[in-house]
């Protein structure tokens, strides 16, 4: 099987092409580029993003698994700039054509393409050590964009879901030694929280033009706070006791459960900042069934700090997961 | 240093970030996304293309030939669209950090930025095994396009460049055993063709709206001219003999130059049809300097044949470069 037939065979097809909104894509796969576009008054906005085995996933994973995680990963970055995901190109790095897999990935891919309503428009594949890339484009107002900067003093601190679950998820995915509190349902919603995460693509579109600032929980809550903080120019004061945190993840004690809470990353909620005038939404949220919770407040100054109760913490030296960071001595 | 560090001194700053048209890009690195504002008219194109080690590039090489090439092709693909670029997007996955690495294929990345005027907007960088991928973004008024199908009965086959340089430039990069009448100055034209190919923007800008379809080779001129030919519904007919061949090239017998010309890939040069009535363009493309050959005509049928001279031969059965067509028994 040749590269036009293994794209022909697994990629070609309404599962990944007619997932989302077709009428915006004028031209998808199959020639040099993919044409898109977007409404009259919508701009494009496009966030890349790679997956590399041991590095992003486990060794031993379900192809399915693995697309899935690959698009919805990346659909993340749309969700929190508050953007209607478009189309999605696929670099596919692979070391042998094994159909098998093929198959699975292109499963787990198509159904993420689903759920997020996002259709494949092109890409490239080619051999060599497994490595998939995902660019995703979506579309929105200028005018509405939710950037990391433009947080204000006053404004509140809310997130989009529960805490922790990346991280907790990621050791069942390992599996690594669990808790004998967790129960095989418990067990299997961090599976899926890790291997499946949903972009939060309807709340990011509620956000637009009403967030003063969001990001989306990747890197961990305190570091991906850091970020927000940093572009915005002020301090975010976070509750740790208001902080949502699943069924699931109250099987570990209290200081696992505070180490995936605040640093364990891969959580791919929305982390975002709501001026006091716009605190009627948090109702109007709830009642579409988005799980918002005010987590703390933006004050001036700068860095995350940390109310445990007894007192604000620092919490700047938490910096999160960055590649290459173990290379060098400081 | 870490992932952030290692962006923001390789990757930021006006050499990648205002290598191209600025005012197009609202909001480049350093969000989750960046945003882009095509013009009122224009549609959104989008391409992506991944470069992996042994696969598309040989073992020994420049840093700064390497990001120069990763660019320039995948600007090609905009360039056989009729595009012109806007911003592109960098997924580099590197086994470690070598600052000397990056400093050079940074700058032969800004290099080619500059040359293509296109600004980077993006992207995302992870550890594992050397792998470049880079999507570009560009803008076309949807009714100039130019796509694979179109091409007409009547219409000239018409190539922007001379052919099979790709092909002798990777044996030059390789290193291979060449002919004693190659000059160094031969030896080094052939090399940049490979390392540093020039994407033909300024020609695809030219032939939006006015060929009837397009293709950039890089598979090899019949290979491309095959998905030309299969897209379009109809048959090309080739003419050897008119097919432009640069001085370098002559150093070699006739059969090695015939294999490159037709089947080397890597040249970056687009394949066109034109339609009869809009020959006169042939004459104002001279005379701004564009090097257009018409090579031959599009036929009723189907299949690229090529004229010798003597006879019309079918060549459909030189398929051109494809990833992973060695590991069937087909």
């Amino acid at each position: 099987m040749g590269e036009f037939e293994l794209i022909h065979r697994y990629f070609q097809g309404p599962a990944l092409e007619a997932a989302g909104d077709v009428e915006a894509i004028t031209l998808g796969i199959g020639d040099d580029a993919a044409l898109l576009q977007p409404d009259p008054d919508k701009q494009c906005v496009v966030s890349t993003d790679s997956l590399v085995l041991g590095t992003h996933f486990p060794e031993h994973y379900l192809p399915a698994d693995l697309g899935y995680r690959a698009l919805a990963v990346a659909v993340s970055d749309l969700a929190a700039m508050g953007a209607r995901p478009l189309g999605f190109t696929l670099a596919l790095t692979l070391p042998q054509v094994d159909e098998d897999w093929l198959a699975g990935f292109a499963q787990g891919l198509a159904q993420a393409a689903e759920d997020h309503r996002i259709c494949l428009v092109g890409g490239d594949t080619t051999r060599g050590p497994l490595n998939i890339g995902v660019t995703v484009i979506g579309q929105v107002a200028a005018r509405k964009v939710v950037r990391r900067k433009g947080a204000q003093p006053g404004d509140l601190v809310c997130v989009g879901g529960p805490l922790g679950d990346g991280g907790a998820g990621l050791a069942v995915a390992l599996g690594e030694t669990l808790s004998e509190q967790l129960s095989d349902a418990g067990r299997d919603y961090l599976a899926k929280r890790f291997w499946r995460p949903r972009a939060q693509c309807d709340l990011g579109l509620e956000l637009a033009g009403i967030a003063s600032a969001g990001i989306d929980v990747s890197d961990g809550l305190l570091a991906d706070a850091g970020h927000l903080a940093r572009a915005s120019g002020v301090a975010l004061h976070v509750r740790y006791a208001d902080l949502p945190c699943s069924p699931a993840l109250q099987a570990w004690p209290e200081a696992q459960r505070r180490e995936w809470m605040l640093g364990g990353g891969d959580d791919y909620v929305l982390l975002f900042t709501l001026p006091v005038a716009s605190i009627s939404c948090l109702d109007v949220w709830a009642s579409q069934g988005f799980q918002v919770r005010v987590v703390g407040e933006v004050v001036a100054g700068q860095g995350v700090w940390l109310d445990d109760g007894q007192q604000l913490v620092n919490m700047d030296s938490l910096a999160g997961y960055q590649h290459f960071k173990d290379t060098t001595d400081d």
